[in-house]
């Protein structure tokens, strides 16, 4: 604790998502269109409020047009079939938790996967599992994959390797995810995994390897239990990735490699506040690239709709 | 207590999946088809495992050729997908909880809907939810419906009115089910409440009212939020029907109305030793009429199958 500070880089979130931003801006001001995002909220929870707010004004900046509809839960289902139906809407979101549990992974399946901005309908979730970029066989319409915001900001700080070939740029590198959740952490797992890397996907039931292979044998990852420990995994690992929705969790710093890349998704802390004696590159959180995600997937499928319209 | 025992009927499972077997075992030997289920068993657990003999037994005494695979749980996605592949399957099955908890749901859309027997894809559970009962606008294909077995008893027992046009054969009914999870309770609600009922939904967040609104205004039903107890609920209910996956868990049968008709579909028994002294009808457990409604979605997918190879 008393060592001097290590070179360790911080990288923002805001600093990530400003190129996308910009971009988008720009494609929308050239195009002089008005893509129309409908965010759903039905509940009273201030971190979605705040998530609702922050996307508001990230749209604003943007030229997004974005409406928050405030709903009953009891009618949020209709509500999102009709946004469905409605030309005028171009992508659908939802602020989570509703019901909580079962009865919220019901509500994701009931957004059209042409609406569905976040990427949390089963086809999408799916298809990340097996590997499967688009949406047709003509390799026209890729797809909404939930967990860009994780790939984007490990593009930008260089864990992928472009020097690779594309689909394999994670080969030779070991991950730790700890987050199996099936929003985040199993997607993230299997997206890794299936770009090449070797991936420990940590939650309190256990530990589970997600691989293609020895030498990337195969077309999709697989995955297999592992007795090893989150002590034996973390020391191991290039990549630190940290999900857990818990304020007084903290991954002990002393496991971390030196110059390992630690990335915290949680909307917590879960790195000590050392973690930077150790680390090579620290992101301390994520959320504006997910707004920025969320925008360039509506841009998406605006363009499929349009297409489609042709 | 020490009341005279009261005029109750206890109806067994047995007696009314007697009738469902006698007419598939005839159907099958007068059709002289063999429809094949496949059964998937990757956890130890002694009731799947049971679950898993008995649907066997049944099956080879109604003619049903029946597979229990045994798969390590990181195969199963893909041994499902193969089934899904292969004509000589005519339905599949998952023996639940595989991971549990959101994961079993994201199993549960890996299955065809041409192949699911049990009902549990997004498709026929949004369907249920939705009051469509066909797969196709020319009503030509029937929905899988999850909650059938207890449907079926619930004709059985004369809970539906005959009297009544079809779709609407429950208004008037006030009707308790304690448990709303995704798999039966939440769907079963929702049946009831489809087709007519007044439906109070139990769980341990609180209680819904599920209905048609008043004179079956909807073509669905609708659900609201009451701050109405269980103490209240269930005095003023015909049906009360339980299903509690806990075995200390026991209704208070004071609550229940004189001559009320009793249904427990958990595994453990969830009404008190004494309900017969309340109940005129007490169903005690509805696991045959389960595997007997397997085996009748089985037969139904077998002829859609066949239809679309014409």
């Amino acid at each position: 604790m008393s060592a001097p500070v290590a070179s360790c880089k911080t990288v923002l979130a805001s600093k990530v998502s400003a190129s996308f931003r910009d971009q988008i801006k720009k494609d929308i001001k050239e195009r002089d269109i008005r893509p129309k995002l409908v965010g759903f909220l039905a509940n009273e929870d201030p971190a979605a409020v705040k998530y609702a707010q922050w996307t508001a004004k990230t749209c604003a900046e943007t030229g997004v047009e974005f409406e928050l509809r405030k709903v009953d839960k009891q009618d949020l289902e209709q509500k999102i079939d009709e946004a469905n139906e409605d030309k005028a809407v171009n992508g659908i979101m939802v602020y989570y938790p509703v019901f909580g549990g079962k009865q919220d992974q019901y509500l994701q399946n009931c957004v059209s996967i042409f609406k569905d901005v976040e990427g949390l309908t089963f086809k999408y979730i799916y298809n990340v599992y097996h590997n499967i970029r688009f949406l047709d066989s003509g390799e026209t319409t890729k797809c909404i994959i939930p967990c860009t915001p994780l790939a984007v900001i490990m593009e930008f700080i260089g864990v992928y390797n472009a020097v690779l070939p594309y689909g394999n740029r994670l080969y030779g590198r070991t991950i730790t995810v700890i987050n199996r959740s099936e929003i985040v952490g199993r997607p993230l797992a299997a997206m890794l995994a299936n770009d090449g890397a070797k991936v420990y996907s940590v939650d309190i039931t256990g530990i589970q390897t997600f691989t293609r292979g020895t030498g990337i044998q195969l077309q999709a990852h697989k995955v297999e239990d592992t007795e090893l420990t989150l002590e034996q995994v973390v020391p191991q690992s290039d990549v630190v990735i940290t999900g857990v929705p818990i304020a007084s969790y903290k991954l002990p710093s002393k496991l971390l490699k030196d110059g390992v890349i630690a990335i915290n998704f949680s909307s917590f802390a879960n790195f000590e506040d050392d973690v930077k004696q150790h680390a090579s590159i620290f992101v301390p959180s994520v959320g504006k690239v997910t707004v920025a995600m969320l925008e360039r997937n509506l841009l998406r499928l605006h363009d499929y709709q349009h297409r489609e319209a042709k």
